[in-house]
């Protein structure tokens, strides 16, 4: 049987003035090899609605998944979902699932959950979201279109959720914890769990917030039985 | 009045299958926007003539110039000269002046010019050359579309002799002289010619010829007079 075929879009004008050089489409390359699935093309463009509409209804009719990247924060040249949501002909709005989430986390750090940062939560109607497990903001997945962010280690966490579903293999579930502890305080114990669960894995995400450094530890697999012991041995070990 | 509109088409599977990481794309974006081209799109193809002929013919009644990179060399997926013909409408065979200056290359080094290497003298009818300052085989123009090797460097000097016509100034001339002497013992001597030169941009490519270290050692520039003075000069240099 044939691998599946992808292509990616890189979403941005950072990436074509130069000013910012694009990883993820790298990143994503060797991802997908290890995976089976075959990059077929890839095509980076501007901010720009219609060239992202035609450029997704295009790929998105060309191969089996399209992955973008870019264009999902809270700025307004970040438009990519409402043209992805246009490309795919769905409606967009605020959806309650993501506004819940982002509230969560603006609450969580004293911040305003304004305006600006609202429009992470346009999600098109009946898509998935995607779990952001850095900055919150989801990505989401629409037919066979994925969304996820440009900034490159966000691009990444978003990957590993989304990847596994697609290979055909059990569905990929996770788990995280957020502890106020730098990640090289964390990283010994958390390896050697992670050592001790193979068939697991395990991603560490650090941050600031308000100076402070924090982590967030994210545990994949497709058992629940093992991920939960694990998170249950994590809690324990970071308490 | 509005900046010249360009895209970059990226051929290659080593880029997709992630062995290779492109870094053509992002040279070009700054060199781009240094000389006040917009660069509006990027494209990368794999090694597939159909890709190759639909992305060019594509790009090249979108944007006033198109770049690409990759697939000249000698082997049997190099495929764009052939393709790039093809979108162009342009026949194509081993144009007399390219097996010429490859033909003297490889006498010059002792080294058979097979049927491989006669492979980099296929050359669309109507294209004029670039010049290859590091290993000879030269890239393109056919109407829009500026065909240039993948390896960095060589991307990196064709790019410096196309440019400077696209961007409505006198026509760029370049002289090279080829010393078999590493970079390291004439990068200072060079050096000091190119400041008493700011008028002409000088650059050197190394390589390594059967174990010896050689330089090809590049001035460029608009004025003829000025170009055959430093010329002269660096010959005494070198001497």
């Amino acid at each position: 049987m044939a691998n599946p075929r992808a292509a990616m879009l890189v979403i941005g004008d950072e990436i074509l003035s130069g000013r910012t050089r694009d990883s993820n489409l790298h990143y994503l390359a060797q991802a997908l090899t290890r995976a089976g699935i075959d990059l077929v093309e890839a095509r980076v463009v501007a901010d720009d609605h219609a060239a992202i509409v035609a450029a997704v209804r295009t790929l998105s009719a060309a191969v089996d998944h399209v992955f973008t990247s870019g264009g999902i924060g809270p700025t307004h040249d970040d438009i990519t979902a409402d043209a992805v949501a246009e490309a795919m002909g769905a409606r967009i709005g605020h959806r309650a699932d993501a506004m819940a989430l982002l509230q969560a986390h603006y609450d969580r750090q004293g911040m305003e959950f304004n305006a600006a940062r609202q429009r992470m939560a346009r999600i098109p109607d009946g898509a998935a979201l995607i779990d952001n497990p850095i900055s919150v903001a989801p990505g989401f997945t629409i037919g066979n279109v994925h969304v996820m962010a440009g900034v490159p280690m966000i691009f990444e966490a978003m990957l590993a959720s989304v990847l596994p579903g697609l290979t055909g293999g059990a569905p990929l579930l996770s788990q995280s914890l957020r502890v106020m502890r730098g990640e090289g305080e964390i990283a010994t114990p958390f390896g050697e769990l992670a050592a001790r669960y193979p068939d697991l894995s395990m991603g560490s995400y650090p941050f600031n917030q308000n100076g402070a450094y924090g982590t967030n530890l994210v545990i994949r697999g497709t058992d629940p039985g093992r991920l939960a012991a694990a998170m249950q041995e994590l809690s324990a070990l970071v308490a």
